[in-house]
């Protein structure tokens, strides 16, 4: 079983601190919404931002869709081989289930993440939520999942191939991997600190959909899931 | 050199048959557009495209701006060593510089894609466009192209791992690849017609991003550029 965490991830409504300011105040209105409810956009509150801590690291809630959207729908997911969590830069963790079909359209999936933020859950009034949300840190998280050996990926890791480093997951019984799910900046030291080793795959900061793509995929390569799934033998020797 | 070119793509601006449906008309009025200067999307359009031939692979912009998303920024494309097309539904080729910082943000996508409909190119006034479309058809594109090998991804293809099938590429000078940028349904006779092999890789229709992320990730591994990338020996026998 493979465990993708995006970590410290970019997604939150809005903040006390910016919620009269003018541009969020314009566009709450515009989209019928509370201030606080709305989620927080850099593509919208790029002002507003400007003097909120760690700026830089918040307000890109499409770093989650995009990155959500490279997990679910592979083969791993369908297997039920992927468990998917969501932490955020503000302390939550969003639970989401492998199955669910999030929206393709952006302006839904941050309707259905505002959605969330509200009710804890969505659907709300289901006793099995697609998705959920709770307050709790990375480290509440890590002892609840307590996975055998978990990768973070950041630049300041030790240089390896991807090859190299998911091949020390494949024969756990639970591996887990953490991706930041921010734009720009490292880790927090306390999120570095849960992680058995922290690797890094290219000389250049990739996107975290890419990460994201590639070690699922690297993942199913390694334990051969595309030649069981496919119902062939392997054809290449990859000892 | 890897030719990227995402086929029969569900991208283009609403056709004259349902300019006048009242459910465009309200959503290009909303966007202070005319109906059709406005990017189908099946998100708001759905009704109006009911009757639309071929509705089923239409108005999904989001799955040319997710593989986009999936192919730009990529070691591979980084490198210069990514080529990157979309042909799309209406018949049209566009052309995307490898290093285009494409936008993040949909809303801001979709403005780019109606600004190329109406200019031809991106920015309107540039001599050396980051993105330009032309009226082409896709043997055109790949008279253009001429690549020594073309792969083209679909469920209707010879079951074969990925591996396999990117590993007749990796010696040409320029190989390309075909991933349908639609959402159902199958490519054309026309399009299947223009590729050497059609290859299947899972059992099941993965989205367009997955299969383009997947095809770069595994060029990328099998001319060893994350080792060349990070300087290190390659660990493990690919042979």
């Amino acid at each position: 079983l493979l465990v993708l965490i995006l970590a410290e991830s970019a997604l939150e409504t809005v903040p006390k601190e910016i919620a009269t300011h003018p541009a969020v105040k314009k566009h709450a209105r515009r989209r019928g919404k509370k201030p606080l409810q709305i989620i927080l956009d850099r593509s919208y509150h790029h002002r507003a931002m400007l003097n909120l801590p760690d700026s830089e690291k918040r307000g890109r809630p499409d770093i989650v869709h995009f990155s959500l959207l490279s997990a679910l729908g592979t083969p791993l997911a369908k297997e039920k081989l992927l468990e998917i969590y969501v932490h955020t830069i503000a302390g939550y963790v969003i639970y989401v289930n492998p199955e669910v079909r999030l929206p393709r359209n952006y302006l839904r999936f941050i309707g259905l993440m505002e959605q969330l933020f509200i009710h804890g859950k969505v659907p709300p009034e289901s006793p099995n939520p697609l998705i959920r949300a709770e307050k709790k840190t990375l480290k509440e998280l890590m002892d609840e999942i307590n996975p055998e050996y978990t990768l973070i990926f950041t630049r300041e890791g030790k240089i390896q191939s991807l090859e190299n480093a998911i091949s020390k997951l494949t024969d756990k019984t639970k591996a887990a991997v953490i991706v930041g799910g921010f734009p720009h900046g490292n880790f927090s030291e306390e999120t570095l600190k849960l992680a058995d080793e922290a690797v890094c795959i290219d000389p250049e900061t990739l996107e975290a959909w890419t990460v994201t793509a590639r070690i699922i995929y690297e993942y199913e390569r390694l334990i051969w899931l595309p030649e069981r799934r496919l119902k062939i033998g392997g054809l290449n020797d990859r000892s």
